[in-house]
């Protein structure tokens, strides 16, 4: 597969010619990625990675739940089942399955992100399928071993300027910390604040009192803390001194995956609940609200610490039971859900939506919310951010669409760049790819048709690619 | 009115090229109409089609729905009253009002699908309007008098290889088993398993307990097939029995229009409602619930006898009172409402989504479930596919849209194919016709900006005008 | 800044000169204005403008929101606070402040209004920032002083055959009084029944029972009127006998800014409700109801001395609680919801949406609606239009959408024409050169690819810039 110098540029010569310039400006712009789910022990340890099945196929949902959907099973996939029971184990089996069905891919952004990957990070210039199974693995196994395919080595090369990883509050730090011992050449360190690897503070798991194991959780918070988390207050201040922890590992943000964007700020009434959770006594709705109580305190606590806050919602978590029974968590069973966010975030902004010390990111599945709720609050609320068009919409069509609808409203700098959002470490400079690309389509059919001039549309791309995410996402220090 | 080889292809010539050269690859293929409402009397009596405006107008309500929506009376229309009440019965004069309201439609499927018939059916190549008006009328009547536009004649000379008409439960399968009789050269017959004239099985009026005569029909359902439906264990075996006959009339698939896509397992409680439902004695709610407890009961009846499901929700049947009062049913009242699949089927894909025995395909009238649920249903579940769109949103815009939406989540290969849904005969190459080049423009699009190269987009046109109906709706064998 | 020639129309060559041909056809049409917000005094009193920055900053919440966003203050702005509080008074100074920020406007419509009007009205032709802020401010302040630059001669040199203010039933009428008493050459007047100027009557004010100081509204009504607003019935024929008021003053629509698109048929409650409303004893709900019955007893009102309908559901007003309580209403503090039509509208429907007498223009703010209920009802019922798409969407993307999704259901008849729907007077060419521009460019793409003939879209367009909103609003006589 060769990779076409002007793909994702509009087919109309004049509009492609304004897309190249446009798009010549940020090429060479470092990548900032300020969203993943990259595990920080593959840089800490630098490990090589394991064979190409491994790497690519297994962990990757956007890849396994399509052939799930066309009657690949998990365990033909070697995906891990909950049981133990077996699942195919070879390397090359899978990966030949893999490769007869990469036709399905066709058009898709994984197959985008693929293509690339082989093509620029592995030198692989062909189109994959069962014929050319096998040379694509044996190629890419080679390469897995060179010392220039390790993790760090490949983050130096994909010009990475900074990397954030997701720890919940219980996760061990110790993989940053590591870093942050290493020395990363020009005065910065691997990790630790203002490292080229940091941490970001995703509380989920702690604030679902229905998520089985969570007052253990909560238990185990107060150990790594020293806080008493019985209680109310306790668990807060376990949770701001954990935050502290973060930071020094270099984290910007915090992240909330709650299921709807509802807020309410009542914290007498979130202390009663937590008591009652604790006992393990919390009616079904108390249970379903306590995280709209928390997004409140955690708004508190950013006022405060100074993190951005990310918001996530609207994801219907495991929907695929029988996915979620043999597989469990994660491996491609959530479909989005309908959400509000005016109403719902109503609370939180009547107390921060205003106030200068706080960033709010908001992401949705919900794509009529671009036009109709986030555009508006981004561009009526001081603390708002629209975030990047996420997972099922971080596409070319969908992020083609989400600058149509946002970008009318809320224009370019109210909108807060690009997020790659992935645990697929090698995939990084495609998604980045995609993304610049697909701005600077959108910025070359507003020049072509004289809405901007060429000069603003450059200098817009360059701050979509670069500036934006390092300013609101707090990495400019 | 000429038809430009071009047609519906993108403007800018180097994609207009791609188009071309992809839409080729489809002009030749047999249509494949999986789904439709065509009666199948036209097809076993084939006698002439009546005049032109009983032909084309009365009974397409795209068409009356428009000349009502600016002031066209049903009446004045020749649209066949409730009570009997005079309307216009002149073909001649109904024609000409069309014709004069022919403006109306500049733009619209309606008006694309129309001049292609005059054109390519009927060999008209001028515009429709007031000055025409009866030129047509005439030039259409001496057609409908010659052999060669009998209904079996045009069905061969469209180059149609199958096409499902849908029969209630209820319904006399006295046409098909007619069709069955009769030879159709190579070796197929006109009717029965796998004839030119399949039917499909569409329940709907026998599982809404509060439409009028519900009982009866009930009752009527018992008599055909010998089982005692008074009940529910009698009323499923009668369901079941008269599948076989639908699939001795070469029924591949089952249709729902169940007002919304929910679904109940409680097979305990739907007996219980239909057992108050035939006392007359159900409440509201439990009326309003039945359908979906049906839904699972035609769900694990499709997975032992094999019939496709096809879903249909959103409607709000009828919204229009004064046309429902004066001329009943089906005449262009209905009106979509937000619709809800993720959560509303959870219970049906709990027990049968990823069942390799059973298959669902879903259709919507809100499109803002392509990119949200749709597609990441399809794209996330081995039984799901996503349905061509439907309705009012079976048109270049609409059709544009959802490749969009649905395409990079669930990619070509979740989604069933085109069904040109009519009950208008004349208009299906039309239709077809549509469908081809949109897909085509779609296509050629992702070649131009290289996301995929010519021939994969040549091959998925092919699956999708072609390979992907037959084997979704199960019309290979 | 300089205009091109051919800004909005689409890229490609060959359809952008069909686009061309087409806009040119509307350029030398007069402007109907339907729907806006111009203060009729402006007209009546003629006065010069205030500076820049009162002119053009301060009024107008696209831009103050906008910089709020961004973290500049309502007081650095000098928008007057709800207590007095001091705020920037210095016209230069809010101007420079505007000027420096004028790059979050790319490509937003806010700046392609505002550089026409900088251009075309103001024969200014650079781009406004830092640098130029003074020359700018300089230039106009010269521009506004002249006679020329007074508002009735910009009116004609606008072309403006009539513009529609909007009042409340309480408001006075003596501004359009006095502009009835003008003579406006070629034998029409300045005001009063066909004049320029005309009225809307727009009466939220008067049944939202839970807005501050409703009470004292009615009592006020029944003054004006010398009708008994204690009673409902009296309260009805206030409002009657207001609504022939406004019809002396030129008024052919009434306008309603209903939180939802609810309608409830129900005069007993309405009166019961209004009844406790007066002796403030109504419970929440039923004030939240009241508007909906309401809606219906207006539309009655319309049936019988002709207003046509015209309804904006679906703001959630003054969201952002610390500019409400600083700064007021219509600051731009306002958010969109999820708004519902089908089932909302059925009673009124039911009623009167068959009725030759009556004429209902929908609106909306959640274009979602646009394909699935707005098009179905607008080419499905006789009485029901499609109003231009609204404040946030009124924008060239959001245009082009609103055309996509609604004229392939409800073609372009259905459709009432665009509407400024401004308090900025000197943006109203400018605005209707963006409408007839997007939708010259819609058109286009229509004939590139074959879907109409040029001639049938220039006809078309001077239909959508011209003739529908001149019939559809009544103002033809």
């Amino acid at each position: 597969m060769s990779l076409h110098p002007d793909r994702l540029f509009p087919a109309d010569e004049r509009t492609r010619a304004i897309a190249r310039e446009i798009h010549q400006r940020t090429t060479d712009l470092p990548l900032v990625s300020p969203h993943g789910h990259v595990d920080p022990r593959l840089m800490s340890e630098n490990q090589p990675f394991p064979d190409p099945a491994r790497l690519f196929v297994i962990p990757d949902h956007y890849l396994t739940r399509m052939l799930f959907s066309q009657g690949v099973t998990p365990d033909q996939l070697g995906v891990p089942s909950v049981d133990g029971s077996p699942s195919e184990v070879d390397g090359r089996t899978i990966w030949r399955r893999f490769a007869e069905h990469y036709h399905l891919f066709r058009g898709t952004p994984s197959k985008l992100w693929l293509d690339y990957t082989f093509a620029e990070v592995f030198g692989i210039y062909k189109n994959l399928n069962a014929e050319t199974a096998d040379e694509f693995y044996d190629h890419l196994s080679v390469r897995l071993a060179e010392p220039d395919y390790r993790p760090r080595a490949l983050f130096d090369r994909f010009n990475i300027e900074v990397l954030a990883t997701t720890e919940t509050p219980i996760d061990s730090l110790d993989p940053h910390a590591a870093l942050a011992g290493m020395a990363a050449g020009n005065g910065r360190r691997w990790g630790g604040k203002g490292g080229k690897v940091i941490t970001t503070f995703r509380p989920d798991n702690l604030v679902e009192p229905d998520w089985p194991g969570w007052a253990e959780r909560v238990k185990q918070l107060g150990e790594i803390t020293g806080e008493d988390t019985s209680t109310f207050d306790g668990f807060l201040a376990a949770l701001r001194a954990r935050r502290q922890d973060f930071i020094a590992a270099g984290a910007t943000c915090s992240d909330h995956g709650n299921a709807t964007a509802g807020t309410v700020d009542d914290p007498v009434k979130a202390a009663q609940i937590f008591d009652r959770a604790i006992q393990g006594e919390a009616s079904y709705l108390e249970m379903q609200s306590f995280p709209a109580h928390m997004l409140i305190e955690f708004a508190r606590m950013s006022v405060e610490d100074g993190l951005v806050m990310q918001l996530h919602p609207g994801s219907l978590r495991n929907h695929n039971e029988w996915l979620y029974k043999g597989w469990g968590r994660d491996v491609g069973g959530d479909i989005p859900r309908a959400t509000e966010y005016a109403r719902s975030l109503k609370p939180l902004l009547d107390a921060f939506g205003n106030d200068p010390r706080f960033r709010l990111v908001l992401y949705t599945l919900d794509e009529t919310t671009f036009s109709r709720e986030i555009a508006p609050l981004a561009g009526g609320y001081a603390a708002v951010f629209a975030g990047a068009p996420w997972w099922f919409l971080d596409s070319p069509e969908g992020m083609m669409r989400f600058r149509e609808a946002i970008h009318e409203t809320a224009g370019f700098y109210n909108t807060a760049g690009f997020v790659d959002d992935t645990r697929a470490f090698c995939s990084i400079p495609a998604r980045h790819d995609v993304a610049r690309r697909v701005d600077a389509a959108y910025l070359s059919r507003l020049v072509a048709d004289h809405r901007m001039t060429e000069d603003e549309a450059a200098e817009v791309a360059v701050d979509l690619a670069y500036n934006l995410p390092r300013k609101i996402y707090g990495l400019e220090k």
